[in-house]
């Protein structure tokens, strides 16, 4: 954990060096992906069968027995504990509602002189999921990447989860229900995403893929990029805390290691105006450690990524909270609205003493897939933008060409596209051919 | 040029390898790119200076002398032609006035229990705009990508356009200015790219580089990506023209050909219910081609890439459409706004028989930049969001964490994040210690 203090003559270069920390280490599996790839595109459902059985420990029958049925979900619904089922709802509601707000309008402008343009939005006609299997997943991932397509208004969400050994989910393939998944495969890893992108005889290609995965799924996200679309690719998770004096110790430092537990990549940064207040935390933060189930994940995160730093004034903390561009940021404070009006880079705002940056995990509504590695500064989390694409349009009376129409030829000509200018003259009534001249790349 | 008919025996086969049919042939010039990265990385603005003597033919004094001065944008804005000017400034003030139509609305969402959440939109501070050299210099995509950025908000727009020979396009600094563009440096290629992703002693980095080039600028965008946020790399251009049999063939063949115009590898299918009609259009193109100045390149491409397509019905018509996803689409019919209605996938259209494709190539208003290669299923057109993020925000109170943090408990204990639910548990007041056991992953 690092110690800075903006009084420090050498805290510029440190701020630095904190801010170019490369923490993603992922491995280079271009090659691997790559083979992969070629096997599904070339050998559809056997390729993938067979990589099924080599890479997940279980011996699928066929290529129908890559589905997860219905009844499948149906027990598995049923297993789940009360208190979980009811969780997962409540969950499911708020994230609907919030992302529903999001739906934009589409607008038409009429100049009144015979043009009227537009822009129409529309939804993407198939999305295909990745969930992780094993340790990392999550039931929350599913609903936060499942539920905004389906607001969106996708009309199919085909779902791919490993399962090691053979082993479901129940939580899953319940959260898969919940939200609407039209379709749920046993399958993972670049194999999965080929499957996805390409299509086999049993899975229909997708135009979008989204969700998380180890270095071969984000590799082969990488690389079905522009036969489908992809989200972005997400590094190490991260906090930005800013939080004064009057503040619970305990609390910020169990909000640090909630982003800290998450890997040993992770990274939790205090800032605080109360030294004595970031004395007060690191001591909580160790004895936290004492007892949490993932201290050795947390505890290894917050040793080589944390740092907690002591500012002279809140304006300094805007500025490094600007610059840092976090993918969390809580703003603990008396007045957390005014401070949050003059961040310009966060992937998400947590606001208040009450509010953790783990409920929005879970439960707030906003999603929880969040822009990493300071790409805050120009990319934003996932919504129902991620499903939905633009197209725009125009619309031109005889009238309303004879007015725009000239300065398109104009144009068209400086540019040297002279079929452009000619479509468009060609239904001009225009004073004798001086315009229709044809004078080639700027005259 | 294919000629297809929806009533052979043969079509479905036929219309598959159209829409397989791979038409960029884009170098792999990786390693290329990857050495000229570094050379900036690791030589900043001298590696500029000696790849720009070496690349553009020309040689600059110092580094000073890679931005465009206001003197000589003063000059070139002064010499070019009044209609040109005019032009100009005509399509300047229908695409802000489109694209300022675009710029959404903050959501705030409060559930009146506890929980405010909310959705801000903020401007890239940032943005680097590529602008080609030489013949592809066109002015009409300089106000299409720095347009939009403007009237987004963007504080700074850096555009690098190279100047083979030091010859400078009046034309595309007169446009720059209009365009509000607040630096240009006459600088090309990989290395230009790479300059404004990773700064150097005289530029200083941005947050996001949009704008068309070359292999070796696509390549070097490519690269960039997650250093920077990057626009689509955009395949060649394609049109789609819907038509009747009442229309002018002539007017048609020329629609074609403005495509076509553009590259070999461009695209020009016309789909029409009447078989005569085609015939009349193709005739038309021929007829056209023998006077057109750019009739080598487009002729190359109506013969390779070019189809026509007799369907039975605008049922038929519209299913087709929709499976070529057309960056481009006119539609020439009776109710243009009827068939347009049930079209799923296009980046732009352009209804009715007045409306050529050109006129929103410059001053329509909607961006001609847009989405290539059957990529409109899942992506959109440039667009004042390509200069926006989001952040979402949560506020709670004591009351509103007190509601559903519960929820979030139960589902971190769900996923055995124990800090994650112990950070929300520790601000409730639980009864008694049993909601506060941490019980591992998936009890």
């Amino acid at each position: 954990m690092k110690r800075l203090s903006t009084a420090d003559a050498a805290f510029e270069a440190a701020f630095r060096s904190l801010l170019d920390e490369a923490r993603d280490t992922t491995a280079r599996v271009d090659a691997a992906v790559a083979g992969i790839i070629q096997a599904i595109q070339a050998g559809g459902d056997a390729a993938l069968l067979d990589l099924t059985r080599r890479f997940d420990r279980w011996s699928p029958a066929d290529a129908a027995a890559l589905r997860v049925t219905e009844a499948e979900i149906d027990t598995a619904t049923a297993a789940i504990p009360a208190d979980q089922r009811d969780a997962l709802a409540a969950a499911a509601r708020r994230i609907e509602a919030f992302h529903a707000a999001q739906l934009p309008r589409d607008i038409t402008l009429d100049d009144g002189a015979g043009i009227v343009t537009g822009m129409r939005w529309g939804a993407i006609d198939a999305v295909g999921l990745y969930v992780p299997g094993g340790k990392a997943a999550y039931p929350s991932s599913v609903l936060m990447n499942a539920l905004p397509a389906r607001v969106a208004g996708v009309g199919r969400i085909a779902m791919c989860v490993p399962t090691p050994d053979g082993v479901l989910n129940p939580l899953v393939l319940a959260a898969a229900r919940l939200a609407g998944v039209s379709e749920v495969w046993r399958i993972g890893g670049a194999q999965a995403v080929a499957a996805m992108a390409w299509g086999t005889a049993s899975i229909a290609p997708v135009d979008r893929i989204v969700g998380p995965g180890n270095a071969y799924v984000a590799e082969a996200k990488r690389q079905a990029f522009g036969k489908v679309g992809i989200d972005s690719i997400a590094g190490p998770s991260e906090v930005v805390v800013l939080a004064d004096g009057t503040n619970n110790a305990d609390h910020v430092a169990l909000d640090l290691l909630a982003q800290a537990e998450h890997d040993e990549a992770a990274q939790s940064i205090l800032i605080t105006d109360d030294a004595a207040f970031a004395d007060r935390v690191v001591a909580a933060v160790d004895k936290a450690l004492e007892t949490l189930p993932r201290a050795a994940i947390a505890g290894a995160s917050w040793r080589a990524h944390g740092a907690v730093i002591v500012v002279e004034s809140w304006n300094q903390a805007v500025d490094l909270t600007n610059r840092l561009a976090p993918e969390h940021l809580q703003i603990m404070v008396e007045a957390p609205r005014a401070l949050f009006a003059r961040i310009r880079h966060a992937g998400a705002a947590f606001l208040g003493r009450h509010c953790p940056e783990a409920l929005g995990d879970y439960v707030a509504g906003p999603n929880h897939v969040l822009p990493t590695g300071r790409t805050a500064r120009f990319a934003s989390g996932l919504s129902v933008f991620d499903f939905i694409k633009r197209t725009t349009w125009v619309e031109a009376t005889e009238a309303g060409i004879a007015a725009i129409g000239p300065a398109a030829v104009v144009l068209a000509q400086a540019e040297g596209l002279d079929a452009h200018g000619l479509s468009v003259a060609a239904r001009l009534r225009l004073n004798g051919p001086a315009r229709l001249r044809l004078n080639g790349p700027t005259a």
